[in-house]
C-alpha cells in the first residue's frame, strides 16, 4: 500500500472533526467538517465513526491526528517527548489496523513543569517541513489552549500552554461578565489598550472584574467590553509567551480569526509576527507524515 | 419608630439570602438562610419576598444589604464613593417604605480604574465599628469576588476586587479541569507550593493548564489537584492584594472555610493575618447602622 497514492487525513479534536481526501500530490479533493468530536462518540463507537468517514470520502488509508489519540479517543497514542520532529511522530505512529494510523501528541518536561499537546504538532512541524516558518523560531498557536513553542533545528524543543481561549469561553458563557461578552471581538483601541495593560500588569483576575465595574460606573462603553476582555486575556498570554526575550521570528498559526487577534496583540507588544493558516499547515504536516510512512 | 427596639437584618446576595431577627441589644433571636438570592426573584416579586421574611421572623423594620440594592434588586441604591465610612452609608440609605431601608454599596475610582462592592461594606465597617480590626489596616474579604480594602481613619479608602472565587467555580463546573477539581481544598503542601508559585510567577493562565498536564504526565497526584488549583488562584490574588508593600495589620474576614485558606496563603507569603467571621462582622455593622438611624 502506498500512502502517497492518496489517503484520508482527519484532524479530530475534542468537539469537532475535519476530514480531507488528499490526492497523490497531496491536494485536497474533498473534505467535510462536523461536530462529531471525540467527546461525542462512545468508547465503542469509533469504528463506526471511522467507517462513516470512509463512506463519505472513499475507502482509503486513514491518518488521524488530535484528541483521537488521547485516552478518551479511539486508541491511545503515548506522547512523544521533546525535542520532537516529524520523524519522531512517524516512528511512534499508533496503528489501529493496517490502514489506520494515529499521530501521537508531544509532551514537554522541564523547568519544573510539564506540558502536553495533541494535534498542534502536525501543524507546527508541517509549517517547518513546508519551509513556511523559521526552524529556529518561536511559534504561537492560539485556540482553546494556546501553545507557545520554541523550535530548534526544526524540532519542537520546548512549549507552554496558556488556557486563554477556554478562559474567554468560560467567562462568556457562564460568568458575571457573560452579558458584556456576547458581541464580536474587534482589533480596536479598547483591544489594544487592554493588551498593553496586561503586558505591563500581571493583574488579570482583578482586571476582569474591573471591566464590569468600569461599565457600571460609566467609565467604559458596554460595546467595548468584549474587545477589552479579549485584549486583557491575550495580553496576559503574550506576557507569558514573550517573557524570555528573544529576537527570533514569531509565527502565529491557527484559525485566521484568532491569528489576526494574536498578531495584532504581538504588534502592540512591539514585535512583528508572521500569520499562517493552520489548515494549510495541517495539510502540509499530514502529507509529510504520509510521505515518510512510505519511505 | 425605634430601630434599636429590634429589627430584621438581611444580607441579600445574588444567589442566597440570610435573614436575622435582632433584639434590642443587637443579639440574634432567630435567623434563616435560603437560596432566594436576588437573581431568583422576578422584578415585581420583591414585596412578596420581603413579606415572607416578616412572616417567618416577625413584623419588624427591615434593613437590607447586598445585591438587593443593585439594578437587579428591589430598589437601586446608588454607590457611595470612597472614602466611605459607616455614617456615609447611613446618610445614603435608600428607603423603600417607612420601615424598609436598603444599605448602599461603595464605589472606588482612581489609579486609572474603577471598582464596586455591595454587601462587603457592612462587614468591613462593622468590624471597624466593633473595634475588631485596625482602622488603618488592610482587609481581605474572600468570596465569589474577593475584595482587598485599604482602610484609613476607619473609612474604606480604596479597594480592589479579584474574581478568584468565581474563576475557581467556573473551572470546577465547566472547564477541562472539572474532573480534577471535585474534591475539597486542603491547606496542604500542594496548596502552599502553589500559593508560593503564584506569588513568585504571574503565569496563572499557563499554570492552570500545567496542572492537567502534570496529572497526565504523572508529575502530580490527581488528589492534590484541587488544592493546587486553589493555591494557584489564591496566590495570584494575594500577589495583587499585597503588591504594594505595607506593614499594616492584615485582617481576613468572610466565611470561615475561605478565611482559613486566605490566612494560610498570606502566611505562605510571609505575613500574618487576623481571621474574623464575616457573619459576626455583618451583625456588628448592621446594628451600628440601625443605631445611627435612631440617632
Amino acid at each position: 500500500m502506498r500512502w502517497a497514492e492518496g489517503f484520508i487525513a482527519v484532524d479530530w479534536g475534542t468537539s469537532n472533526r475535519r476530514a480531507y481526501r488528499l490526492d497523490s500530490s497531496g491536494r485536497c479533493e474533498d473534505e467535510f467538517e462536523d461536530h462529531q468530536g471525540v467527546l461525542t462518540i462512545p468508547a465503542d463507537g469509533f469504528s463506526d465513526a471511522v467507517a462513516e468517514i470512509r463512506q463519505r470520502l472513499g475507502d482509503r488509508p486513514l491518518l488521524l491526528a488530535g484528541m483521537i489519540g488521547s485516552n478518551r479517543g479511539w486508541k491511545e497514542a503515548p506522547y512523544v517527548p521533546c525535542p520532537a520532529g516529524i520523524d519522531d511522530l512517524v516512528a511512534k505512529l499508533v496503528w489501529v489496523g493496517d490502514r489506520e494510523a494515529i499521530v501521537p501528541g508531544v509532551s514537554y518536561v522541564g523547568q519544573g513543569r510539564g506540558d502536553v499537546m495533541r494535534g498542534e504538532e502536525v501543524q507546527l512541524l508541517g509549517a517547518v517541513a513546508a519551509g513556511m516558518i523559521d526552524p529556529m523560531g518561536l511559534v504561537c498557536h492560539p485556540g482553546t489552549h494556546n501553545k507557545w513553542a520554541t523550535l530548534s533545528q526544526g524540532k519542537i524543543h520546548r512549549f507552554r500552554t496558556v488556557m486563554t481561549g477556554e478562559l474567554f469561553n468560560l467567562l462568556k458563557e457562564h460568568s458575571i461578565l457573560s452579558d458584556l461578552l456576547q458581541g464580536e471581538v474587534d482589533v480596536n483601541d479598547a483591544f489594544r489598550q487592554a493588551v498593553r495593560h496586561s503586558i505591563d500588569n500581571a493583574t488579570l483576575p482583578a482586571d476582569l472584574f474591573g471591566l464590569r465595574a468600569g461599565v457600571l460606573l460609566g467609565q467604559m462603553k458596554k460595546e467595548d467590553a468584549v474587545s477589552f476582555a479579549s485584549g486583557l486575556l491575550i495580553g496576559a498570554d503574550i506576557r507569558i509567551g514573550l517573557s524570555i526575550p528573544t529576537s527570533v521570528q514569531i509565527a502565529v498559526l491557527g484559525r485566521p480569526e484568532l491569528t489576526r487577534l494574536y498578531a495584532a496583540a504581538i504588534g502592540a507588544a512591539g514585535r512583528d509576527a508572521v500569520e499562517l493558516d493552520g489548515e494549510k499547515c495541517f495539510l502540509a504536516g499530514i502529507n509529510e507524515i504520509a510521505k515518510r510512512i512510505d519511505a
